[in-house]
């Protein structure tokens, strides 16, 4: 059975629960608490030498890392996961810009604020964090207003990628009340019927 | 024939160029000046609306961005995309790694030398920069002690996107003299029949 290292409360472990979930793949999760440095112990570094969570460990031990690399490992074959080469590409695309352009802006906003407490000290990143976070909003209202889901009529791991963050945005000071695309695909992606919560 | 908006300085058009070298495909290239704002005009955001470079603009006008997801679009069904699914999975690890925890220290770091000129008021945002990219390359080189390549023994569209920053680090302050593992790749990658530089 596939083994599953993360926390429950970080988007990205959250996107392979999801995926698992989704398939309908059985797995053991194993909580791991980033801030007591548990990602640091030489055991995990053997896991991940990028002490990061989350880790997707294979029946044979092979450890997997990059929560949408691991989407991409999962959904192979399967209905999210185009075939067509284009959309294989548009998938990526958007999955490399929710960790580029929407990740370091909206989950880290959300750490400071859940996980820190916004502290004074940080409050001048907070709001620079928002104006980027924002940027990335837009971007993703803007394609959803031309199509159901983020590449065309198909719930794929782009979805699952860009949700993770996204439904819990306001968790980081996020209104989503200024992009009613993004809301109306919110609904959509929690109508699937395997569809699972951050903390169910 | 396909057509590449981008920046010759710029690491992630750089990879875009560097693949369609390696795979021996003609282009045209459009240089696009980020500085001046080129990325923001509407004629630029409808090829991506993101507003960032590169883009890949196909015979027929569609348009791809996010310069990972081009190389794998640009690589599928070459020796530079392996079609096992693990070291699939491998290769799109690296890629999200580089765009995560590599690209935004040492391609930031660069630019702030590079572009802007080391301005006093960066200073600090810099040395901090400094911190988190040696991490970066700590985590590459001790993979590249053990294999010759990123993913194995294979030259992979993993080491277009690592090399195209890691190879002008000094640009951004980063002694790679700490690196042997990485320096023997480097001249691995630069090897390659096919290769061409970031300026020819």
């Amino acid at each position: 059975m596939y083994k599953v290292y993360g926390d429950y409360q970080s988007g990205n472990c959250y996107k392979v629960k999801l995926m698992l979930s989704l398939l309908g793949i059985p797995h053991q999760w194993h909580a791991v608490d980033i801030l007591n440095g548990e990602t640091e112990t030489s055991a995990f570094l053997a896991k991940n030498p990028n002490g990061k969570i989350p880790v997707l460990e294979l029946e044979d031990g092979m450890c997997l890392w990059e929560s949408n690399a691991i989407l991409n490992f999962l959904a192979e074959g399967s209905e999210f996961l185009p075939k067509e080469p284009r959309l294989r590409t548009q998938v990526l695309q958007w999955q490399f810009f929710e960790q580029y352009s929407h990740e370091p802006y909206v989950a880290v906003a959300r750490f400071i604020q859940l996980y820190l407490g916004l502290p004074q000290e940080r409050r001048a990143e907070y709001e620079g964090l928002h104006k980027r976070g924002h940027k990335a909003l837009r971007v993703m209202e803007k394609q959803l207003q031309l199509t159901p889901f983020l590449v065309g009529e198909q719930y794929s791991i782009a979805d699952v990628a860009l949700y993770a963050y996204t439904h819990v945005a306001h968790e980081g000071g996020f209104d989503l009340g200024e992009y009613p695309a993004i809301q109306t695909w919110l609904k959509r992606v929690e109508s699937h019927p395997r569809h699972v919560g951050m903390l169910d």
